[in-house]
């Protein structure tokens, strides 16, 4: 079960991260391609961090919304997904290759994430785009008991996927994250770790009614946003005996 | 001698440029990258338009600049170029690629064409981020009677270079254009004709003074952002017999 | 019954509308504010092209998304929205008074309108900002059978609302505007005058099934982006004989 | 002599400055007004900070260069500069005041305030902009030996002139701030301290080479960026005496 954290996400003067405490600890960076985050010089340098560590560089595509870290959704038209989720891939992918790394993955970011998750004709424009890229790429999507059916829409593109699961999330009975305004969203650090325990022993997560789901996950997300985070990666890692 | 366009300049909702009068005629569409005009929708639809022309897609990055068309220098680190030029590329390579085409030239835009032509390090910069992002790819830079100089720097990076003329414009003797300001620096009809033909037939352009420059020339820029200087491509394209 | 039209949605080196032939003939410019459209640069001409003619200068602001034109709606907060309302206006005030112009009215576009006549919430945080920045200043709304309800809500700002109509939208029995995707969603030319001398004369407008709407209608939204728009502006102000 | 500290450099997530530990320890705070860092809501929020701690609001207007902090400089017409001037400093007053608060001075950020201190031309078109804008704001400049020039081109646009100086950098002999490549451009704290007690005491500066100028000061300029230049506001607060 690779560890995948989201990098990358400075702009110009700005920083955000702590992507060089991260880095060392992660199998795969989710790397800002410029839309919601990043920039040219901020990617070429995330990746250069990535190839030092040996990390896996995958694309994390948004919506064209730097004030709002794309975060809210954007009603886009199924052209319009495909080609900015084609056009960050590729940048991300053209600084990585000048560099003698590939992008090997696509994680979408934030509301596009969200999206993806929750309707058919973005997850499809998605699955358009990278199969589109190119055919070994594989695209990330969220753990749930609908990943079956996710790999069958993917087969129709000749994609591979990958699912991740969040280690600190709460889970519902349906397998959705529980909404963060509800008590209990966030895990603390035990239950986080329990939870990873879990996952990497049995292959399930027991929900906030104590209903127990089996989920494939090829992945986990952490985060790299805080030094809180940064140190849970490593409890994380020494629970999964990576 | 081909002839080579801007195209791919609107933006969002707004249009630029008679991109579907232009195509048919041209033999090289410069298209831009998102950075000073384009964005993913447009690419891909500027993209598709070539293809069906059979016209060869070129990068054409410019500085990011989007309220200024890209038409302002930009004090830039030698990093940064690089990053923002492979960025571009790659991102119009990618959208090309879906559509089984790809990007085989790069010509700077605007400001960051013009400090290019003027600025070693700037050539420099851009020809480190052409040559790193794919071997084969040329650059394409202002025939001027330092072409060789210019050719011999590109040979340290293994860079293949394209020349173009102006087919408008009016040249002074040390083969750069004559300034804009200045009285006669863009022909007439009639002069831009006469200069084309003897572009093509002698390898040379007459200067405002009277001076006869031997340049290689291995593509013409011609215009596609009014009527008039799309109808003009027709009589370029017939007084060059092609 | 005023005219009113969106104008000033140039941006850097793109242009759009026809604000030179529709300005003369309107009473009311709905000026972007940078955001969705517009700059500093394109705001003063378009200021002072309103005060040449006499024309009352509103403010009109939208999401932050130039790339969508401020045509998709954004998941704002109130104090968010608040925030971006104001600083719109203010930046269109400042600019006119410079020209010794005030803004005397505001009309959200795009997405923005739209959020405003769906969500009350978004009606609030509209309202509270044009009050913060001026009790003077007027808020337009679409004349709708709510306005009742719409004046008591911006009577608790101390607002004063306008209402406008749509001269060349049928409208649906509830006061909506039939959906475009409908047919007879937009009127010929004939069927928009007759609508503007129903509203002129009898103050009402007759839905798409004949029912007859009585509305409070202060302006009449007419439109500058292309020559048939323009040239209508001018029957509209026929039959209404001012 | 009134301490001047730029802040509200945050721009949506991204978060930059200790705008809350340095704004109690300031008189006037230089605030960014959307161009080149700062958001509507950040600007909001840097206001009531300002307001609740007595502080004096200025705007801070620079180019529109979100990724590069507006700190290039971009090569703009007067027109343009008057424009994109009047429009940040109207922004940022509107949202002041709606909070009961105005913007009592203009100090332009980076690039715009080094081409002002370089270029008459610049410089005429800043203060025209805060001129036409309202005749009672003042402008900050640097305090130079020009500073009598400076006056005499305000006093045709019937503006008051603030002068700043910097307590950590080193003089060179012509009053101009020693270039930050060369040795002891930037003071230790020992030395910053010393030349503010000379400022408040003698009212001069001793240059790099130990020339001593006679400089008009009204403003000197500290930073919040970093903990040790907070630190070092209360500092310089104690040396002067206030």
């Amino acid at each position: 079960m690779k560890l995948n954290c989201d990098l990358g996400e400075s702009f110009g003067s700005w920083t955000m991260g702590l992507d060089a405490q991260a880095m060392p600890q992660i199998d795969m960076a989710n790397i800002a391609c410029g839309f919601h985050a990043g920039d040219p010089l901020v990617m070429a340098k995330t990746v250069a961090m990535a190839k030092q560590f040996n990390v896996a560089v995958g694309a994390h595509p948004g919506y064209p919304d730097l004030v709002g870290f794309g975060r809210r959704s954007l009603n886009c038209s199924r052209d319009e997904i495909i080609a900015l989720v084609i056009y960050q891939i590729a940048a991300l992918d053209g600084v990585a290759k000048s560099q003698g790394v590939k992008v090997s993955y696509v994680k979408p970011h934030g509301a596009l994430y969200n999206d993806m998750m929750a309707k058919l004709d973005v997850r499809s424009a998605i699955m358009q785009a990278v199969s589109d890229f190119h055919g070994d790429i594989k695209l990330m999507l969220q753990a749930t008991p609908d990943w079956q059916q996710h790999q069958q829409e993917a087969d129709t593109f000749g994609l591979s996927l990958l699912f991740e699961a969040f280690a600190d999330r709460c889970y519902d009975d349906n397998g959705s994250l529980l909404s963060r305004n509800k008590p209990g969203a966030v895990h603390d650090h035990d239950k986080m770790l329990a939870q990873v325990v879990e996952l990497a022993e049995q292959g399930t997560i027991t929900t906030v009614n104590g209903k127990v789901l089996k989920l494939r996950v090829d992945s986990l997300c952490v985060h790299g946003d805080n030094l809180t985070a940064v140190n849970a990666i490593g409890d994380i890692r020494r629970v999964i005996g990576q």
